[in-house]
């Protein structure tokens, strides 16, 4: 291994000097006391866990994200965390007995084998926020709500909130009696949004009547503005009951958060199949201008904790506190600055202990090649040391 | 896989659950407050790295330690940090050109293959300083007195100081003319502490003076309070310049911190071989009454840097934030609480959100079952929101 290599980090792997990491901290700081003036509890699951738990239920969209090492202990399969969503599911099913309504935040470091998207990392520091024990729509408000708080807080502007809801397209599929081979092609043509391909292929299945076929051709089309919602109440209203009451709950969404966030543009796409499969609701995310992955997402995740022996209704979100710093301009009060001789005396040392308690960051200097800037001195003048202002 | 078995976590990995995460939050705040007061600056490494980065120079002793993975992207060997040592090494080296002083602080998980001692833990949070470009004993004093600091801060009293250095072990060994089996043998038994077994093989060496027996038989015995310096300027001042320098900083170093740090008890042990192999210079580890591990620990290790390009003295120490709040009786101040109707006006989601950012924590009521403490509540009296107190 040459010199240079040893300099170099993995692909998706970074890592913060002084500057930005003052900066994470600072946000990071901000976010964790925004989340629990909300009344969001922190919790801190651990780094690694059994692979078993960590993919239980929510997790196995992760397995091909996740890190696996052998455990010398037990000879079992560990894996460090892709994602905090099952940890705290296991946390709110076995730790927490309270069966009210519990807010858990989180804020640590998620490892991935592979970075996410084109501008990808594989070392995100995750930050999120998950209400369980709620399954009505005012907690996938609230937990939506906080979830633009936190990225206003962090100084993004100019937002744009894409929403949808996984029954949309499963209850398109359930009703037109397809086969899970079919299922798979329109999968597949839905993500990739190619709709020339979608309305031949469809034009082309046996046995659906008329307006199956409108439904299926009619879906990836549902994408747009708030006039989406009803469009999508006129062709698929008539599907099925889950449609319906999707649709709904997507109108009390948006009509809350264009109440509560009128600087935040909005954007349906019912047919959206990005989000993880253990989603039952709502889902969401959020984007900036000039940014191609999503900066936060969420969603509801209903029965979770099932795995666990405890399910409950369940909705939450989250965000990467390193990408939100490399978005915007944070700004952080550094302490004014003293220089301190080398504290020999008791006197000195008593003296720039109670300058640090005092707010002020105080430097001994070791040599004499000091290079940083200092807003003070102290000096030794009629008996006493006294803070001296020193001209730059 | 049972219920059961999903709930359980590996061997020395623990999770934080809110009344302790709030606490190991508080702490974390506190202390990179107090580092940040002393001059150090925040970094924050990647959590993996390729493992030839990890283990090389400071990180040899680590590989043992150290979870290892398979890159899927560049098919070579990547690491999880075990310790932040080599990672912060290597940004002193790489990423900060300044010839001068550089004081750097980090905090983050950790994590380790085996467990570390008998309470030990596998996913520490480990928090420490390190002062690169400064070989003299000054700063050895700065980051003995940091990490002294540190700990009182955290509120740890009844601390005890372990003090030694590894020139001595080496100054004597080389001054012996011995074969690499007879010190192998002696390192073994300075381990052990298993001075009968010592006598036994030293009286047993042929070719040794009668002075060379001396030191090697005494050297395990210099260990106690601060009159072990006397004994071995008395025993080993003759053995060479290496050892008497080296006594002599360790008379400097414990003077500082005798003044500095009245109630703080000194131990030295000369024999002492438990501080990693990178170290060149004075090792310390702070001890608490009931607790097996080190506390705290740290020592100089110069030169770590030169594998990386940049050869520097260096001297640091850490910790773990985790074990200290176990130890300590950390009182963390909570926000007042308010609870509020859901927010369907505008008028009470703005009312809302102006207590939040005056300090106060209100939580939106989902449900008629809010089983959490409250001070205050939010009625609409009068035509306005006003805040209510709650008897409880």
């Amino acid at each position: 291994m040459t010199l240079a290599d040893r300099w170099l980090l993995p692909e998706g792997v970074d890592e913060a000097l002084p500057e930005q990491a003052a900066k994470i901290e600072h946000l990071r700081r901000t976010l964790l006391n925004l989340h629990e003036s909300w009344g969001y509890q922190l919790v801190i699951p651990p780094l690694l866990e059994y692979l078993d738990s960590l993919l239980t239920g929510a997790g196995s969209d992760l397995e091909i994200e996740t890190f696996k090492v052998i455990d010398q202990l037990s000879g079992r399969l560990l894996g460090i965390r892709a994602d905090f969503t099952s940890q705290v599911a296991r946390i709110d099913a076995h730790c927490l007995k309270d069966d009210g309504v519990q807010r858990l935040s989180y804020c640590g470091s998620v490892l991935r084998t592979m970075p996410a998207g084109l501008d990808g990392t594989r070392s995100p520091i995750q930050l999120g926020a998950e209400v369980y024990g709620h399954g009505g729509v005012e907690s996938d408000i609230e937990v939506l709500s906080l979830m633009l708080q936190t990225l206003s807080v962090a100084g993004l502007s100019n937002v744009v909130l894409d929403l949808g809801h996984v029954d949309v397209v499963s209850g398109v599929l359930s009703a037109c009696d397809l086969t899970a081979e079919q299922e798979g092609k329109l999968i597949e043509l839905y993500k990739a949004k190619d709709l020339p391909e979608l309305d031949r292929y469809v034009d082309g299945l046996n046995g659906l009547r008329d307006v199956q076929k409108q439904w299926l051709v009619g879906l990836p089309r549902l994408c747009g503005d708030k006039d989406v919602l009803q469009r999508a109440s006129e062709l698929l209203g008539g599907v099925n009951e889950s449609i319906r009451d999707a649709i709904v709950l997507l109108q009390d969404v948006s009509r809350s958060i264009c109440q509560r966030f009128p600087n935040v543009g909005l954007h349906f796409d019912l047919s959206d199949l990005v989000s993880y499969s253990y989603h039952t609701g709502v889902v969401f995310a959020a984007y900036v201008p000039g940014h191609g992955n999503a900066i936060a997402r969420g969603g509801r995740y209903n029965n979770i904790g099932e795995v666990f022996g405890r399910s409950r209704p369940a909705t939450g979100f989250s965000t990467d506190v390193k990408a939100l710093v490399a978005l915007t301009d944070i700004v952080v009060n550094k302490p004014k600055t003293v220089l301190s001789p080398i504290c020999s005396s008791n006197e000195l040392w008593l003296k720039v202990n109670s300058l640090r308690a005092e707010g002020y960051q105080v430097v001994e200097v070791l040599d004499d090649h000091y290079t940083g800037k200092a807003d003070f001195k102290l000096d030794f003048v009629d008996g006493a040391w006294q803070l001296l202002p020193v001209r730059s």
